[in-house]
This record gives C-alpha cells, sequence and structure tokens, in this order.
C-alpha cells in the first residue's frame, strides 16, 4: 500500500474512534453523516506528510490532522447554510437534509470536538498548536466574511480577491503543513517556508479551481463547468476580464452579472467567449504557475534533502492536476 | 470598591483588550456589539471569585474568565438564530440586527477567539483546562438540542427536562467555578465539589426562573410575566402540573400548549389557574431549594474556612435571590 494511503487509513481510523456519542441524535446524526463522507481529506493528509518530512511520527501529529478535518467540515456545514448549497459531495447538505438550526448546531459541537482531538497533543506542542489553530479559524471566518462582502460589491479588486481565497482556502491547507512541520520539532524557518509553500499552493490550486468552472473538460472536473458564471461569482476570471475589457465590454460583463433570471446556458456561453475574447483562460493559467512557482521556491528552500521532499512535491502536482 | 466590582472591572477591561480586529467590519463589528453589551458576568466573575476561594491569583484566571464570557456569548448568538429571538438585553439581537448568515459566522469567529484567551493560560495547565472547557461546550450544544427537541415532543420527562437544563445552562456556571479551582491549584476533590456546587446552584437558578417566568413580580423579575407559557415552553411547572393533573386538566393542559393563536393573555391566565389548583409553585419553590441545600452541601465539603468560602455563598445568595 503506498504511504500515502497508509496515512489516509490512519485518518479514517481517527475519525471512527471519535468520541462522538449517540444522544441527542438530532445532534450527532448530522456530524457521523458529515464525517462519514470521506473526502479526499487533503488537510490531515498533508499534516502528516509533513510531520514525516521532517522526521517526526505522523502518528504523534494524528491529533491535530483529525482536528482540522473535523474544523473543515464544520465550515463546510456553516457555508452550506450561508452559500444555499442543496448538495455536497454529491448529497444533500445537513441544513437541507435537517435544517438551518441542525446544521448551525451541528457544526457548533464539530467545532468544539475538534479543539477536543487537537487537545490529545503533545502537552508541551499545544499551546503553540493552539495558537496556530486559532488564527487559521479565524481567518477562515475572515475569508468567508469577504466572500459574502464581495457578493454584493462592485468594488472587488483583484488584490482583494486574492486575499480572500488565502483566507478562505490557502492559510487552512497552510497551516495544516505546519502543523505537521511543528509537531516534528522543525525548524522556526523551516515552518514558515512550509506555511508559505502551503499558502502559494493553495492560492494556486483556487485560481485552477476557477479556471476549471469555466473551461474544465466536465468529466474530468466531476461537475458542470459555467457554475460561477450562472451564480455571479466574481472569481478571478471575471475580474481580470473587466480589467482588460473596454468601456462597452466592461458594461456588458457587469450587466451579465446582474441578471439573475436570465436563461443560465446563453448568459454562461456569452460570458464566456468575452473571458476567451479578453484572454483571461492565458493569463489566469500564468497566475496558477506563478503561485505554483512561487510554492516550489519555498519548498525548495526547506532544508531536506529532495528526497524528503518528494511527497510534498508529489501531493502538490496531484492536487494541481487533480488526480485526487 | 468591594471585590466582586474589582474583579467586574478586570473582565471588562480584558474584553476590551480583546484581538478583535475591524477588518472585515460585517464580521468584527456584531462582535463588539455583542460583547461591549455587558451584562452581569456571572460566570466569568465565578472563575475568579473560586481563583480567590482556593488562594489563587485571579489574575492568572482571567484569559479562561475572558474565554468562558466571550464563548457564553456565542451561544447566545446562535441562540437567538435558533430560539428567533428579537431582543436579548433590551437591544436586538445580532440576527435581527444584521442577519442569520452573520450570527452564525460572526459566532463562529467569536468562538475560535474564546479559545485563543484560553490558551494564553499557563501553558502547564492548558491541557486540564481545554479538558473541561471543550467537554462543556459540547454539553452546551447538547442542552441545547435537547430543548429543541422537547418542543416537539410530547414525552418530556421531568428527569430528562432537569438534564436538559442542567447541560444547557448548570455546566458552564459549573465549570466557570471549576476552572477557577483549577488555575489556583486546588485538590481534585475540591474541584469536583465546587463543580457540583454550581452544577446544582445552576439547577435551582433555572428552575427559579421557570417560576419567576410565571409567578414573578414584573417590576423585580424585570420582564414581562407568561411569556414561557404563552411560547408553550414545556417548564418544570408545566410538566409538574401535567403529572398532578386528572386525565380531564391534563387534557385542558395538552390543548392550551398545542394552540398558537390563541389570545395569549387568555392562555396564561387559564394555565397560571392549572398550575395553582395543581400546587406546582409550591412544588417548584421546593424543588429550588432542594437544589440549593444540595448545592450548599458540596460547597461545606470543600476544605477552605467558612471566611475564605464566604464571597462564593454571597454570589450564590445574590443568584437566587435575583439581586444581581
Amino acid at each position: 500500500m503506498p504511504q500515502t494511503e497508509v496515512l489516509h487509513e490512519k485518518i479514517a481510523t481517527a475519525l471512527r474512534k471519535l468520541p462522538i456519542y449517540t444522544e441527542p441524535s438530532g445532534l450527532y446524526q448530522p456530524i457521523s453523516y458529515t464525517l462519514e463522507q470521506g473526502g479526499k481529506r487533503i488537510r490531515p493528509l498533508l499534516t502528516l506528510i509533513s510531520a514525516g518530512v521532517f522526521g517526526g511520527d505522523p502518528d504523534k501529529a494524528l491529533p491535530a490532522a483529525t482536528a482540522i478535518e473535523i474544523f473543515h467540515n464544520f465550515t463546510l456545514l456553516h457555508d452550506d447554510i450561508i452559500d444555499q448549497a442543496p448538495l455536497r459531495r454529491g448529497r444533500e447538505t445537513v441544513y437541507k437534509k435537517w435544517n438551518i438550526n441542525t446544521a448551525i448546531l451541528s457544526g457548533d459541537t464539530m467545532f468544539a470536538v475538534a479543539y477536543g482531538e487537537l487537545a490529545k497533543s503533545d502537552p508541551e506542542l499545544l499551546p503553540q498548536l493552539m495558537k496556530v489553530f486559532t488564527k487559521t479559524a479565524i481567518e477562515v471566518c475572515e475569508g468567508q466574511q469577504y466572500d459574502i462582502d464581495f457578493e454584493d460589491s462592485d468594488q472587488v479588486s483583484i488584490e482583494g480577491y486574492i486575499n480572500m481565497i488565502r483566507l478562505k482556502t490557502a492559510v487552512l491547507l497552510a497551516a495544516s503543513l505546519k502543523i505537521g512541520a511543528l509537531v516534528a520539532g522543525a525548524s522556526d524557518e523551516d515552518c514558515e517556508r512550509i506555511y508559505h509553500f502551503g499558502e502559494n499552493l493553495g492560492i494556486a490550486f483556487q485560481l485552477q479551481d476557477d479556471l476549471l468552472d469555466a473551461f474544465g473538460d466536465e468529466e474530468l472536473f466531476g461537475k458542470k463547468t459555467g457554475g460561477d458564471i450562472a451564480a455571479n461569482k466574481k472569481t478571478y476570471l471575471y475580474l481580470k476580464a473587466l480589467e482588460n475589457a473596454d468601456a462597452a465590454t466592461a458594461h456588458q460583463l457587469v450587466e451579465f452579472y446582474s441578471l439573475r433570471n436570465l436563461n443560465n446556458e446563453d448568459k454562461v456561453a456569452r460570458v464566456l467567449e468575452i473571458f476567451t475574447e479578453m484572454g483571461v483562460k492565458n493569463e489566469t493559467e500564468q497566475a496558477v504557475l506563478r503561485y505554483y512557482n512561487k510554492a516550489i521556491g519555498f519548498l525548495n528552500d526547506i532544508r531536506c534533502s529532495d528526497e524528503q521532499k518528494a511527497p510534498l512535491l508529489e501531493l502538490a502536482d496531484r492536487m494541481l492536476n487533480r488526480k485526487f
């Protein structure tokens, strides 16, 4: 069994052994439903792999890795209420299957359970782990708030957008890696390097997600394209197109993004045409590459042999090539 | 300045100094709005007083006390969504003043900020504090879930009701005291004793709240009585009345509690009559006294001089006499 699968199994086992009780079932059933859904477990994998890269014992990082996965799933429960998302990983979201109150309260419980797992870490490391974990949790909330704010704003800058996806997506990937490094006793410098590796990789990952949502192969991407456009999501592509467009085209684009009841297929097709005319596909690909290269730069600076770093490079490539 | 006021001021200062940033304002304004509302700060006061009772330095307990107050306020934000409560401490609730999404996300942030404060405690104590804090947080969620479940259930037992108020209200008071004791280095036995003191006091406090809601002096109680009856809340009084009633009266009571659009004043008046006929006022007073005496029993067993315990006894009496 390849190393990643061994680690994946460790995470699955830890999640199965969680002290999640049965009563009140209205609280705990949605939690089991959420955590048993599987998914890629990228974040806890990053923690365990990172611990290994720095010569640590992945088992020592397992409580923190489990905490990160539970935290991530908690944010999904609340985000799905906020985004009114009916489906998640092909199944009904908790707020749809139960109701908003359940999704709020089961989510809150998961957040506490996450800290409960984190607290099982080596007591000497706990203050440091708490600091990174809590700072990241707050930043993820900030990112979600910016995402909400951007929906009603016509003043979103590309810089603001990058900062939003950094907070909403990238910092948790970065913290997952840093926490593994902390558990393994890596130097402060290497902890920062692996954090910035994850941060830039996360931004690249999200920009590529924007790209795939517009131009991806539906079969490979695993979902229908054009969803962001239909939902008027101000992605990197939209903001770049606005930047590149002349006044008339920009006006047209803004018009399309103010429509909510248009026949979506026509709208998506026309916006994609504008995106293509404005050359944003290529520009976004360049941006993905820029953040990816920045990430690799931080990885290169880490004081480990290339052989030790290999699993991180492999994971980065798998994330960007979406073979996960 | 009496000792309690000194401690109250310490808490207010700690809350003002919180690392709550300004941006995104959509996230942080509701947090400031919530925390600046004041209130009685009973829970952090209990922590600081408890630390003092066991000869500890209240300042050492301040991060944990602050964490408990932020946690408590976070639960109010989410509870107010769930209970659709328009007002809290005479001001609009966050979900009313802003919206549900804001109340969810600002609440989540507060939960993380609470843990951030807790993590500022003495590193050697942190694992223990985390354990009590997290267990309690989960129990508070369980209590809220039982409260929700009871709304639609006609099978609520008095035992189940007491367990619900224990989880929803009492355990946080109990944990507030225990955390103060832990910081002061009290013995395991005394930590348990002060916990059970708080737990029983909390149950007495909530039962008295049920009583005051039905039979209180509106001026002293500070709000209109009969609210629980109007809202069909299955309180201790209702459950006791059902237990004591003959079949016909029980049927009538259940009927009243199934009505949502009845002229509330008539309904409240008639239900109060049944309560009086069934002798539940007296029985509830007895129950309050029973839990109060149980609390005092635990307090008596604590290995401190009566002089040292005096602030706890004073606080207990103030809580039950509602002079706060």
